[in-house]
């Protein structure tokens, strides 16, 4: 996919400082990954593609936490933070990634505990937390309803950060695809709405052009296969 | 009912340099309310009497907003923040109450806006935000499931503060009830949950005693109209 990010207090020179290495293999694991698609099962849209949270999640956690780029996934919270949540996507020498697809309102709580780890100094691997770079999708995809995008995360971390609400610095990035041709990850889960459990999962040929309000169209490519 | 609040960055001294008046107010109208109980929909304790947050709020409302005290209610929250609601329950002298008897991950939100408020001098009624309310009701009452009680409030609040995620002055006051016979507003609401549609309200006698891990039992005393 293609990546577009911004950095909140200092992420750029935190990055180029210490992290260079940590934010390559970040850079790397996401642009070399391919669009993750699924059908709809939302009233209206049914069948339609869109946006695969779950496979890019799965996909995220395979490169990122094996070898050789070897990150720590889900690491629990202290208990005393627990209300907070259960663990951190991944984390390596005091940078936290979170990878958030979910409804909106988790951006807020991943910028508190973000801010919490950073002031307490919480070390979920190696080094107490510098870092927390946060992983969201464009508005651009057609996605399940009310959940978070780039574009929207910006919105929220930009109002907060002109008002010094939080100080940990970090760097939110966003996924997106070019329009045209595109070879994608499609992904047919088992049971309804929510399931993790993959049926099928195939490379698929896709159309994708720019729709209206910024959101663009996606429809499947037909080879003789499909008929 | 009885009350017992908790202050957070100096909250005390701002209600009592500036504040006394504002802070009588709400102390007398949480003081002077009755218990508002309805009965349960959930499956296992149905019919049983929980706490009634609807009627709750609308008492709070009903007498904050009125004359003598007149306060201002649902002010709008200004559009570049209305990532974190609508809203501001009430307002009066760059003093800001919320209630919140909702999901717990709603106290988050709250302190997240009350913060940027304070920070950006938000004014919703005549001064900048410089002190935040925020009305939780006790654990001891059963409740719909996941919903927030003062003592996780308290827990959750002072973690942040330990580790100065927020700087707004925050007075987090819980509302409890003495055990023992207590006259309550009890309302019946039309249709099924989540309805604020009064169906019937009225005064009714309770028996109401410690139970297990902290939660009190609550018992309708029965009259001879009963029957």
């Amino acid at each position: 996919m293609q990546i577009r990010f911004t950095d909140f207090n200092n992420a750029g020179n935190v990055v180029a400082g210490t992290y260079a290495t940590e934010w390559a293999e970040i850079e790397h694991v996401l642009t070399a990954m391919p669009l993750h698609l699924k059908a709809s099962d939302q009233a209206g849209i049914q069948g339609k593609a869109i946006f695969d949270p779950v496979g890019t999640n799965q996909h995220i956690a395979d490169q990122l936490t094996t070898a050789p780029r070897s990150w720590a996934g889900g690491i629990p919270i202290p208990a005393e933070f627990s209300f907070l949540g259960t663990d951190i996507d991944f984390g390596k020498n005091g940078v936290v990634v979170e990878v958030q697809f979910s409804n909106y309102p988790f951006l807020l709580n991943n910028t508190v505990r973000s801010e919490l780890f950073f002031r307490a100094q919480t070390v979920f691997h190696a080094r107490p937390t510098q870092l927390v770079v946060i992983v969201t999708k464009a508005g651009m995809f057609p996605s399940s309803q009310s959940t978070l995008y780039y574009e929207q995360a910006l919105n929220q971390l930009t109002a907060l950060a002109q008002h010094g609400v939080f100080t940990v610095p970090i760097r939110l990035v966003g996924l997106f695809t070019p329009v045209g041709h595109v070879s994608a990850t499609w992904t047919e889960y088992s049971a309804a709405r929510y399931s993790r459990t993959v049926g099928s999962r195939s490379q698929r040929q896709f159309t994708i052009i720019n729709g209206r309000a910024g959101r663009c169209r996606i429809d499947q490519v037909l080879t003789a296969n499909d008929f």
